[in-house]
């Protein structure tokens, strides 16, 4: 078996949670690990790594790389120039499969935006559908729905077979109504957005029910680190698999997922699938509330203080804040197409950033500066790299920083500066035991992350 | 005439705008210039100002006199030593100024928490009652009530004599009910807060009702810059004026105000008093709307991003979100509470100190470091001064700083830093036509805003 794991993102439902260069699935949402490092666990089970490819886009590529690399080495990572839904991503993804791969060798592909907590009953839901799958069925998986939930889409269960059922029909997100009709007729799963076939089950399916997709991805070229180089990459169609293949198939099956199933498609989700307190609150940080119910309360950082309210999701990350009602949690891609009309940074990057050695914070900009927070965790190194058109000035506040100036050496303690000027090949480092935090001054007229020339990294991105 | 300005506050009901150290009266809530600074124009057209009081507390007598300065000299600033209400600061400035005045005096007292746009309607209304205050009355101003306002205290006016009435009796807040049958009976007044009367007047009514406060108030030492000096006055009593005196005595009369009036009292009546939108919204700042209605939402800095929502108050500073519903804008009082339980350093200053040389704000903190961005205006100078505790890294972002530092001059552009060491004697002055901006690190163990010993202050702090 090989599995394919859909890691790109639009970062739009969880807004300001998610962003657009770090998105949902790359966030601790459950637990200790990020979505895709669950996802990636999870499959781990079945799949090895070496045989496990995470398809995403450039813009996220590293930090996908990264939170795999921090599970174990060898599993593949493509990323496509640009997002373009899932039917270019599976597409581009059995292209390169193919090349290693039988006609009979069996596919599982799966999202990585679902919390999922009984992997033994998982695992067995996979295994049972082999049979399906060997059988030359494209199989889905279906979830018993516990409530009617208006969000997700449903499949009706035709007859049994085999291990499963035939596929009956597809319904998109219902409204309430026909959400309790379909609980209550006992036939409608929930669409777990997960189905595996035999990859020559795929690609007929595929070829014949959207060839302008499947063609094109045909002989891609993969560059180093997989990059995708596809001319035409952009002129695909933003269409999803399921509605361009899955929904007009009549080779299907529908086999049940055993497990606990939970999208976390929306900020509502997001409130589901976390324990409340006894008013049904989920209170996340520097929260102080009072008389407030049913609500999510999330602070990354600054107090939020609350009173009265019912009913309503309130998000506070260092740059924005978004509030909006519980039950309309849909809104929030409506939020994140003005602010798109009006370019907000806010959509991007959040304040504080990420990075193998640690991570940074921006705390102030303005004409002709830009002032930075960093933060390297001991043992670890920012790459050796000069800048064109900026100079920086680090202050140590805490631990001790070690930096490689043009060939010199520097041992710098807490409350010690040093100026690197533009052009100068510059390294900063932590050998020692305790973090290490610098504030760094940028000056220059341009002030961006991309003027950055590496000519060593520890972490291999140069 | 000589006026009294109650130009104390807590800081309380309109958190986290308002701070114990810049409370509400120091806020441009409307317009282009404080509560404080309002009141104070508007009463300079009936009393100048050397005549006029303004008692306040410690934490804020320097900001009050500089918002004073910035309008004219000359007027008077006392400063208690603790909060007491305002029985207690009524007494000590009437202590203060029979020093100066006849018996015959007639004085004016005036809380800063209003807002009054006709000035004209204000003046004759106040100038029309001194007949009734020279005929030995203490007199109460009233507003007609436009609406059953349950936030408001009520004045049931009796007969009509001179050119007021007598008060038949005092309501404190009503619910709503009571409200509107006060706005129907057509003889109900919203009480203003305002009064006047003789020097002898008043003093005679406070000695006979609350001669525990009065009495303790006689004989105050006034020290340097009018600091109350009165060793008992932490043990007085925290009560209002109103309370002590007032609704106790029988020699009052109720004369109407005649001018628009609005007690910006709490949120709510902040809404209130501003211009709304097609859907009955406040917008401040840096916020994006869809579907909300008759809301408030005030950004200092970071982007709000809100959907349908309805009835919110929803307010951002650097350090502090506060949300609650809007007809239940009394409850920040018990957010407040649950905070001071907590100190909770979010109730005492912002992140952003307004001084008279220009402002700084708090970036980040952490143990044994403290990093700023001081901001001095074109021809200002901090004063000239040095810390025992804590050494200073200065970096320039923008303009030229003038530094002085033991007895050297250093100019220094932007890009350029300089260290100041502990003990070190030190001035930062701006004597150029735009803003400096320097990043400012602080180290040291003890990092307090008290550590500074000032030599010499163009601004009189020494």
């Amino acid at each position: 078996m090989k599995a394919i794991i859909l890691a790109g993102g639009s970062g739009t439902r969880l807004w300001p949670l998610s962003r657009k260069q770090y998105p949902k699935q790359l966030l601790k949402i459950e637990g200790d690990t990020s979505l895709l490092q669950s996802t990636f666990e999870r499959i781990l089970n079945l799949v090895s790594a070496e045989n496990i490819i995470s398809i995403t886009n450039t813009e996220q590529a590293g930090d996908v790389k990264l939170q795999l690399q921090n599970i174990t080495s060898g599993s593949i990572v493509l990323s496509e120039q640009i997002s373009k839904n899932t039917a270019p991503a599976i597409a581009a993804s059995l292209n390169y499969l193919e090349k290693t791969s039988g006609n009979d060798e069996i596919i599982l592909i799966v999202p990585c935006d679902h919390v999922i907590k009984n992997t033994a009953a998982f695992v067995d839901s996979i295994n049972s559908a082999i049979e399906l799958a060997n059988a030359g069925y494209l199989v889905t998986f279906g979830v018993k729905p516990s409530y009617p939930e208006t969000g997700y889409g449903y499949i009706q269960a035709g007859e049994k077979f085999n291990n499963g059922y035939k596929v009956k029909q597809f319904r998109e997100k219902p409204d309430e109504n026909l959400a309790a009709e379909f609980v209550q007729k006992n036939d409608f799963y929930w669409n777990s957005g997960i189905f595996m076939g035999k990859l020559s089950t795929i690609k007929s399916e595929f070829k014949k029910y959207a060839p302008e997709i499947f063609d094109k991805c045909q002989n891609l070229k993969f560059e180093n680190q997989n990059k995708i180089s596809f001319m035409d990459y952009e002129a695909l169609p933003d269409i999803s698999f399921d509605y361009a293949v899955l929904e007009k198939s009549d080779n299907l099956a529908l086999a049940e997922l055993k497990s606990d199933w939970i999208d976390v498609g929306s900020w509502q989700s997001l409130y589901n699938v976390n324990p409340k307190d006894e008013n049904g609150n989920v209170i996340t940080g520097n929260v102080l509330i009072n008389n407030v119910k049913n609500s999510y309360i999330y602070s990354s950082k600054e107090l939020i203080a609350v009173s009265g309210l019912e009913n309503i999701i309130l998000v506070e990350t260092e740059d924005a804040i978004m509030a909006c009602r519980k039950d309309h949690a849909q809104d929030v891609k409506i939020l994140h197409d003005k602010l798109k009309e009006k370019e907000s940074e806010t959509l991007e990057l959040h304040k504080t950033v990420y990075r193998p050695w640690g991570y940074y914070t921006c705390l102030n900009r303005g004409e002709g500066y830009q002032t930075k927070m960093i933060c390297v965790h001991p043992g670890q190194k920012l790459s050796i790299q000069s800048h064109n058109h900026r100079s920086e000035h680090w202050v140590v506040l805490e631990g001790t920083a070690f930096v490689v100036l043009d060939n010199e050496n520097h041992t710098i303690e807490a409350g010690g500066s040093i100026d690197i000027p533009v052009k100068a090949i510059h390294s900063l480092q932590n050998p020692y035991d305790t973090d290490l935090k610098v504030i760094e001054v940028q000056k220059g007229t341009i002030l961006l992350e991309s003027d950055i020339i590496r000519y060593q990294d520890m972490y291999n991105r140069v």
